[in-house]
């Protein structure tokens, strides 16, 4: 076991916060509840970002810029958006060395600014559907910070739409979770539940929220996107009106829909081992490491001169490659460092590898030596892609096997609570509580209803809280 | 000349407002001195960091992230960072629904936290160089904004880099100056000199500051990049130190620079005309746009084919291309929008193209019938390329032109005083003076010292100001 790493099953917690140190990929910030992402750590959230934004451009969307700052008066025009946001903001009341008339919010979420502006660009039904995404970060004040998964400030992406019809708005909403879907199974190999949030756990101002819910390695859930069909209640609050082909005024439909930096808490939490980080190939930052082993035989300009090679050849195809040529220090401290980095493939050439014509590859996903292979250095341009593929697959099904072992059925309220505080995971039930069954669900067990799964099977079964037959069924977990 | 575009020479100030407007680069928002970038803008902004993200990470730079945030102590430490930031900053006094213990700065620039990091993250002369970088908005309160230029929250890059001597630092500094000149002439088009500020004009919290100047289509200057060489004056404040080989600790030696937003209205400014934007093709976000003219004898569906067979194919090929299939708007306004818009090739096939096999372009950097010329259809992959190559060389090439031709030797205050008034431009004269001449030549003449161009002739010569003998040229202009 890795040095200064606490073992994952005895403090799920502080195993979390030692793997940010070790690794570097956060540090805590002067300002309480903010972080600094380190450069390895943002390295993740470039590739999460790159892979994204192309899926966005894909499906129609441009990128632009609105501003931090938003007038207090407008994100209290929305009634629900006011309530939920009220008690997190950061308000700006001095600026240029003057009191400000009306105090800037720092924005949370920029719903309202961007009706203002899409009031003023919308006019006819010829600009709409209007498909919009930014990049940003976002202040809601945190009580309880902890790293990338709830910070006062965080870095994201919203996305806002403007739609003529409710059936266009909410098979966009619809869309961009499916966007979130694939992107967190095919690029982040995490396995998720796409789902709709019950009424007390929707975005202040939506009509209806979806998530994708993702399990971490204790059993808890993450919510790790959401997109929201918000109705015409923005367009109410301000005046976003189009006239339709029969010169009618009408109320735009809308959406929004966002992930942010918290994914890179979930990376770490569904992928992680007690040595450390594991990282998908997609997301790895270094995908490839190569540790030259001198010999002191004479062997040591050979081996460099391969491994420089070899490096060259991977970087050229564009496999992100890392040749670790550090100067005192041994083999294996930087087995350790690079292990506890989560880079998915560590290349050993050594003495003995030489001599056979061959590299050595330890797969981080399959520790010792049974995961150790080694393959002739002629071939590592044609292999190494293929064995990266099959790193991501494999930890896609690691991972979905782990959920799965840890999704339980249940079918009264006692068992399932007697069962979430032994045995934290996904617990199925039959629902057809309230915001009232939802609280007292919360209050006894600490675990909350994660997301209604789109996918219902059609069947019907008693609600465990009230009793009721139901056709209804949720996930219930603990949550971060 | 476009429909609601004022003329350039009648009134610059007004051309760069309509220009902003009519291409849909950016909108004012609610909050004073803030802007909205609205996609066509913020895709060239795109283009700019994508090349610039690059350009840093190939000179061995990372990413990182720093909080939006900064205690108010932290920015009173350096005592000329303070002076020079205390009237611009933005202040949050309440977050959480309380009021503060200690308010917090929103970031003018990141120095002061960088410096709190670097001071725990650095110890040795191991961890040295220390070369970051990160994206990030930033905000300085402005009494007058302009779009683009001067605004109250902007979007900019700032690295950051420590390192063990003066000399490496100071290298580093004249290295990302040069990044920022070759950046500016090979993808924005923009010819600058390369020089260094005035202690008037230099950074608050700087040894010396670099900067990269260039000349607006109306002859004043636009400080278009910016490298300082801050020497130990952060590193004392905060205390960062490491140890060197001899076990003694020392102050790390730092350098920032940035570039920001402004470049946008730079581009806007240097290459626009009387009919709008002109993008260089490298900043393009579209290259080529195609525009079917539809014939009315049956040809249409042949040129809809033609159409979007070449769309695909320069797609395939990189090529930012875009088809305008508007319906219901004549060929006659789809020139004009993308015009307006400055796409440096437009393409048409119409039923006389169709006859002959080719198509017709029109660069938008040679208006009228002399631009025009048509190729085969069949030639459009392989010469498409090279013509955005001349392009972009023709651009460099006129801004530089134009720079030259409104480059003035001058010898004598009198003479400049007289001359900058009517004709507006970079004047090359010997300099002597210090903070005080620098103050009276702004008063007088509303220019200053707009830098200390690297490249000195070595000759002397008599200071316009003082009349003392110099070896020191200096350009002199007025300035956004």
């Amino acid at each position: 076991m890795a040095r200064n790493i606490t073992n994952p099953e005895k403090d799920f917690a502080r195993w979390y916060q030692d793997v940010i140190r070790e690794a570097e990929l956060a540090d805590s910030a002067p300002v309480r509840g903010c972080m600094i992402i380190r450069p390895y750590g943002y390295a993740i959230w470039e590739r999460i970002k790159e892979d994204l934004d192309r899926r966005f451009k894909e499906t129609g969307h441009s990128n632009a810029y609105f501003p931090l700052f938003i007038p207090q008066s407008f994100i209290n025009k929305e009634a629900e958006h006011v309530e939920g946001f009220a008690p997190e903001l950061a308000v700006v009341t001095h600026g240029g060395g003057k009191e400000l008339d009306e105090p800037l919010v720092v924005r949370p979420t920029s719903e309202t600014i961007i009706n203002h502006m899409f009031s003023k660009w919308i006019n006819s039904y010829r600009d709409l559907p209007m498909l919009l995404n930014q990049w940003a970060n976002v202040v809601r004040w945190e009580m309880r910070p902890r790293a990338f998964l709830r910070t006062t400030e965080f870095l994201w992406q919203e996305g806002h739409t403007a739609h003529a019809t409710e059936e266009e708005a909410r098979t966009e909403a619809l869309r961009m979770l499916k966007v979130y879907t694939k992107f967190a199974e095919e690029v982040a190999a995490i396995p998720v539940i796409p789902g709709r949030k019950t009424e007390r756990e929707k975005f202040a101002g939506a009509v209806d929220s979806y998530t994708i819910e993702a399990m971490m390695g204790n059993g808890w859930a993450l919510q790790s996107g959401t997109s929201h069909y918000l109705g015409t209640n923005f367009a109410k609050a301000f005046n976003t009106v189009y006239l339709d082909g029969n010169n009618r005024q009408q109320y735009v439909h809308q959406t929004s829909w966002g992930v942010s930096t918290r994914l890179v808490g979930g990376v770490i939490m569904v992928h992680g081992d007690e040595n450390g980080l594991r990282l998908p190939p997609k997301l790895a930052p270094v995908q490839v490491v190569i540790v030259p082993i001198p010999g002191g035989n004479g062997e040591e300009s050979r081996i460099m001169e391969i491994s420089r090679r070899i490096r060259d050849e991977l970087l050229s195809m564009n496999v992100r490659t890392e040749l670790d040529l550090r100067e005192g220090v041994s083999p294996g401290f930087k087995f350790n460092h690079w292990e506890i980095r989560g880079v998915p493939v560590r290349m050993e050439i050594g003495p003995r590898d030489l001599e056979n014509g061959v590299v050595t590859l330890s797969p981080r996903n399959r520790p010792g030596r049974e995961g150790k292979s080694t393959i002739p250095i002629d071939s590592v341009a044609e292999k190494i892609p293929e064995i990266l593929q099959r790193i991501q697959r494999e930890m896609l099904r690691e991972a979905r096997e782990k959920m799965e072992s840890r999704t339980y059925e249940v079918k009264d309220f006692g068992e399932f609570k007697a069962s979430i505080a032994e045995k934290p995971g996904f617990y199925d039930a039959w629902w057809d509580g309230g915001p009232e069954e939802e609280a007292r669900l919360q209050e006894e067990t600490k675990a909350t209803v994660r997301c209604i799964p789109l996918e219902q099977s059609g069947e019907t079964g008693k609600c465990i809280m009230t009793g009721r037959k139901t056709n209804t069924k949720v996930i219930l977990a603990r949550a971060y």
